[in-house]
């Protein structure tokens, strides 16, 4: 009888490795690389700041004009601290900078490469995701886009959990902080979550933001379970659709 | 009159600026890089947690074997899934994660290398902090090691600035909130800040900590004094001294 149970067990715990295994689906693929993203881009912001500091006991003029962390990065990568202050038309005694050895410099330009190939990996995830998405969600893909469907998917936890969702909750994903304070406090409801990255609401007028919002969750809310069921391709038409509502 | 006045801004601006660049000295390049490894360390440490979830849709059992990140890292670059599984004596159908595609395998493995690439970094800065501490304060290095000793300049602020700082001071360095916490509310005073993570310290006994912890502190804001007014090399007796005293 003990043996036939330690069988049972034994073979108990082999299928419910199985069923473990075979859940990991392509969609949680999208949402660890998504996530993998997010992380990059609070990682290359924390080490530029750190570079923008060291680096401006050198040339805090170049800095101070530079405002977009990549390309920074980039410049001073290329061009010598000399070779800047001439472009930005200032006279070695008129920099607060310090001139410094070579030795002194090379330790932050290795920050910098270092950097610059975070943001290098940042691109390849975001080609990664875009490939993903196109096969598993094209038809999210063609509404939401690249990384707002990706972020989306990640939100919601799968994309069965978000073929279930109504569109009034896709289109507060990412709010969940300010809708839970409109619920506890009545402060205003918040009108989106981070479907207010998509272009379509960028670039309404700003009264237009929240109806642009539900417009649009409507229709991810139709592609995701379009593609969640297998469906045909309708991303296009539900493009078209925005655009005619988005009056372009 | 006005253009009087106009040239005696213009020259006094100038001064300014010169004195400002006059006061970049090295050990602020100390603080600066020793900023960045602490910033290297949070970084890396989060881009490795992220990674191993990753990972472990894939590999699960390998990942909760290996506890330290950097080793994590450079064997699963080195080795495939499957090299690994045989290791850990796993079949196919005993393994929780999912036999991936080449594709999907490959965008963790770049995230893995970035973090490979860190460490790197690290190392690359932690020598270039050697460097600068045997020129600038060689006796600070040999009592407190490489580390330790620019850490501690960092909290102090500058090489001047520390070697202003009392014994005491210096022994509860990066304790400033057990210390503030004690004053407030009379909670136990703590015994040591940084300083803890001297070998000194960690190899003795714990109810030693908190005298070999004043031992070292004395003998560090001696060494730094020399080192601030340029005295000679006195480093070797301080460490004998407290070889001596922490009976070794």
């Amino acid at each position: 009888m003990d043996k036939r149970l330690e069988e049972l067990y034994r073979k108990n715990l082999l299928e419910t490795k199985r069923k473990l295994k075979a859940c990991v689906s392509r969609d949680w693929l999208i949402i660890q690389a998504v996530n993998a993203v997010g992380e990059i881009n609070k990682v290359s912001n924390m080490l530029s700041r750190r570079l923008r500091e060291w680096y401006e006991l050198h040339n805090p003029e170049f800095s101070k004009l530079v405002f977009d962390h990549s390309k920074f990065v980039e410049i001073i990568l290329k061009k010598s601290r000399e070779e800047l202050l001439k472009e930005i038309g200032l006279a070695e005694d008129e920099t607060m900078g310090a001139k410094l050895p070579k030795e002194d410099i090379e330790p932050m330009l290795e920050l910098a490469k270092s950097i610059k190939s975070l943001y290098e990996l940042r691109a390849l995830e975001e080609k990664y995701i875009e490939k993903l998405m196109k096969e598993i969600c094209p038809n999210l893909y063609a509404v939401a886009g690249n990384m707002i469907g990706a972020k989306l998917l990640a939100l919601a936890g799968s994309l069965e959990k978000m073929s279930w969702l109504p569109s009034s909750t896709i289109q507060l994903l990412g709010a969940e902080k300010a809708l839970f304070r409109h619920l506890k406090t009545g402060a205003k409801p918040p009108k989106y979550g981070i479907i207010h990255e998509h272009p379509v609401i960028l670039h309404s007028a700003l009264e237009m933001h929240g109806k642009m919002a539900r417009m649009l969750a409507d229709k991810m809310s139709i592609a995701v379970k379009v593609d969640f069921f297998k469906g045909k391709f309708i991303g296009d038409k539900l493009l078209e659709e925005i655009k005619r509502r988005a009056g372009k």
